[in-house]
């Protein structure tokens, strides 16, 4: 395991124990251990705060729950799985005849041997989650239920991180923290996410663009996060993601944004083209995650989303199967190496103009091999290429694929033909 | 035999024995007979007034026609079938031997036993049409024909019929009146069109649109309309509709409008794409009825036609086989209930725009699940695609596309969403 | 070999011995033999003087030149094929061994009986071409070298030659006059763009556009050009063509303009889709020629390139072997006859309008037949088309390409249809 792989582990790891919820203890627990990786500014807003058309709900935390038969034995036990409980449930305390308890019940009858997970945020509900095995075992009687939770007024966590570049245009990176022990969905998306923004804050030069990381609970994090920024985010944001699903070793897939046809769109097929490895695309209407709230009608940001399998299509999708197991350190890397190919693509896609009228002349600057024969290398005729299609108007995704190269194989002849005063950066 | 059939088969049954021509007695009686259905607005046009390019011709009348053999037997007889006599003959009486008459007969060779319909708007001849069985049998002698019509100044007759709707925006439905006995190619365009316009009178709501009704001689009558009404129908004519050849039991089939992409082909495509019926689309190229008048440059109103088996594609047209048995009742009702869904889609298809910023919250609108479990209702996921899609920009159409469902399944949700004030409508 | 073919056959010819480089007498003598055929302006650029990028360089003259054994026979024999010096070669005179020798001596391994043609415009060099055949033979020892050539100041030779049209807008068809005894890369294209000016001269009515014949030395003769005319050409050419490799007997290519949809690369689209004969498309990417400096940006010329085999895609291309052997007299003339072609489409492709509203009535001005009758000519079809589609906005290609059938079969019923008023020409 390289360096990387493992801090990355080591996140994860730390991670996933801790019982998230969309508000509580369990969120901010999460962004302080992420806030000593990179340094995050964490806000909280109250309960019954409006944002758009939601309102922040009370805050949810929890100390213990369980069912115990009639032997006091606890047959569901929230210590061994944080999941055994529906989030957001209600406190409880009572007795239950089988017949009633089950009512409260959750199973996935097809996957007999896993825990789903299930949520009722938005009506005041209690419930347990088991395996269907363990459900079908379950013998008449009275049963003991405690849910050690508090529902009360409080706030909503999140944080995010601004890393300067040289224009003020921004990339939004955008991942989520509100589900408990899920480690493909969810924490690969904050712990890749961390990583890139330790990879940018290290460059050496400040990139191109601006990178604004979002640490948010899903959905109502999101809401949240555009309500305070709508306007700034409309004016700066040219491109985005939501990092989700990126650690399990499937092949990656991309989801749109809602144009199909955006920037963000244009750089992360173009890595994928040429990244030699199978992959999916998603349009837009496949959506789940946040890039729902981004791509909003009168939001409009171009958030797409690059992961490896998509939520909803792995049989592990929330159920006690996405798990530490089914995350791998060399796949959370893979991902990040991805994202980071994105991000070189989309500071390297510029517009160039040529300066000189007709063909420059290469070889009175050392860039021609003199000696004309048959045949010439691959490196004059790019060479050339970029200059033929460098017209003030074309970026260089455009020519990339013109010349049907990587944009990466691209770039230092770009920076060779800017020294020589062949090409000129528009500025845009 | 449902009531509404029997109601166009009685319709057809009663128009199809009489002599139409593009001008005369039979337009007018087709008209008064279709005027007792609907409020028919009929005008008369005299002969000789310009029109465009055109001359209203002389009014032509038949009381009678025939040849009679040296035996005084009708060999020929206009009252065993008017199409016997080439449309629009001169009057004619006289003496003729077989091998002059001959230049005055008209078969089909191929079709030997169908007598082919004829006409001469535009220059003056006389004829008769028979089955080229009947004219292999006639023999050498002296023959006595005689062409009791008249071709003397009158006046060209059409009628319309305009239906308010909301809008001022109109949509044509336009038709032709002046063959003789024709079922198919013509009558079943009157006929449906009569009912399409009695169904949009008996709407309990009036209809977003205007709809215009025009039953005009086919060329010079769609020409006439044209002219007195260019710049009225240049500003309001939104889609529109030939209404000819739906009587017979083929499939669907579509001529586009010249641009080939206009509201109306959009719709009809819908319409049919979603039918679960096999179809047919020409290109504008292949017209042949009014759309060449009314798609004409310098009048350029988008429409198209929907039909059946197309005019000039099946074996029937224009001949003496193109009668009630090749014409069905429930081929008539199935061609007005394809129109009356295109009329549904055209007012379904509107423009909406998401009023919430951000996804709004479904559940506090009693519009979702409350419980979040694995999968999600079809019906939720289409609420939640009409407004991420919904952006006062695209239509609903487009949507619909984007959706992959027919537009008749997203307008109850429209509803829904638009009394929810989650959607609203704009004005176009 | 018909008379036009006698004509070409006898000009490429004389060019072929000639000795040309990018400058120097050989231009100077091959622009005298075309300028006896066209009224040709010739020009002269002195050594020194900058065009864009470049500098015109000191003029290359070439007496004669030689590789001598130790028994004073010429091994290598400038007289027997100029192209057994490398063009452009510095003068130089002395004796080297064998292994010193070698170093100047080029060869094609791979086609060891052609000699290949190489040139060394931009960096001061001798040196020698010879069939890799004759090169194994070589046996050490002490070679006397000379090649009795000047470099020095004179100046670049170039000519052209405009034919007025109605409009002064222009076509511009450019070829080079580089290259030593080189067949069809490069005489042909001379040889054709001779007497495609001749053709364009004797037409007995003027041309619809003006064209523009430039005889230029390859890459440095066109930048020259385009500095001499930049804004000239920028405001006025509309079209144009770099005529090369139009001898052999292959198929046609057709490498496209940078935009790859501009009016020249409809029309020759156009041109070869109905030629009946097979022919290939290439991107701008693939350019070689002039084209390069035509299409540059901030020149943006729409040129493109009708060839035969496209130069570096035969193997005889830069050797020996493209001689007057592998062009044929037949080929010259039925690349001239496309190229024509294209001419002829290019002058017929205008903008037409439809006068008249409404289908005009055909009949009355004697352009329909009267009876109507199932069926109807295609020549009617033909006319209907070009007065639906002819909506003053649409060009002749473009309803050539909805009608599916070529431009030339329309032309005549367009003379006609302007005659009778129907359509105007539209002045664009």
């Amino acid at each position: 395991m390289i360096d990387i792989e493992k801090k990355m582990d080591s996140l994860i790891t730390r991670l996933f124990p801790i019982c998230r919820s969309i508000t509580g203890a369990g969120v901010r627990k999460t962004l302080r251990i992420i806030g000593n990786e990179i340094p995050l500014t964490i806000y909280e807003v109250s309960s019954g705060t409006d944002v758009f058309d939601w309102t922040i709900p009370d805050e949810w935390n929890i100390k213990d729950a369980y069912v115990k038969d009639d032997k006091g034995e606890r047959v569901i036990d929230f210590r061994s799985s944080n999941i055994h409980v529906v989030g957001y449930s209600i406190p409880f305390e009572g007795k239950l005849p089988l017949d009633e308890l089950k009512d409260h019940l959750h199973t996935l009858p097809d996957q007999p041997n896993l825990i789903p997970y299930v949520t009722s945020y938005y009506e005041k509900r209690w419930g347990f989650c088991l395996s269907h095995n363990e459900y079908v075992k379950l013998i008449d009687g009275l049963y003991e239920v405690k849910i050690d939770a508090t529902l009360e007024p409080g706030s909503l966590t999140y944080a995010d991180l601004v890393i300067d570049g040289e224009s003020d245009k921004e990339v939004l990176i955008s991942t989520y923290i509100c589900h408990p022990s899920m480690a493909n969905n969810e924490l690969s998306g904050p712990v890749v996410a961390t990583y890139l923004a330790t990879h940018l804050i290290g460059l050496k030069n400040r990139p191109y663009y601006t990178y604004r990381f979002v640490f948010v609970p899903e959905t109502i994090g999101a809401v949240t996060y555009i309500s305070k920024h709508l306007e700034h985010l409309k004016k700066k944001v040219v491109a985005g993601y939501v990092v989700t699903c990126v650690g399990d070793p499937g092949s990656f897939s991309y989801l749109q944004t809602r144009q199909e046809n955006t920037l963000v769109d244009r750089v992360t097929l173009h890595v994928l083209k040429y990244s030699g490895q199978k992959y999916k695309v998603y349009p837009f209407i496949d959506r789940r995650s946040d890039e729902r709230q981004y791509n909003a009608p009168g939001v409009a940001l171009p958030v797409g989303s690059l992961m490896r399998t998509k939520y909803a299509s792995y049989p592990e999708y929330h159920t006690s199967s996405d798990d530490l197991n089914f995350v791998t350190p060399e796949a959370l890397n893979g991902s990040m190496e991805m994202y980071k190919r994105c991000i070189q693509v989309l500071e390297s896609n510029r517009i160039y103009n040529t300066t000189v009228l007709c063909e420059p002349h290469l070889g009175k600057r050392g860039l021609y091999p003199t000696l004309s024969k048959k045949g010439s290398s691959t490196t004059v005729r790019m060479m050339k290429d970029l200059i033929a299609y460098s017209d003030g108007k074309n970026d260089l995704l455009w020519v990339a694929d013109k010349v049907g190269c990587p944009i990466w194989r691209l770039s230092p002849l770009i920076k060779i033909l800017v020294q020589s005063d062949i090409l000129e950066l528009i500025d845009d």
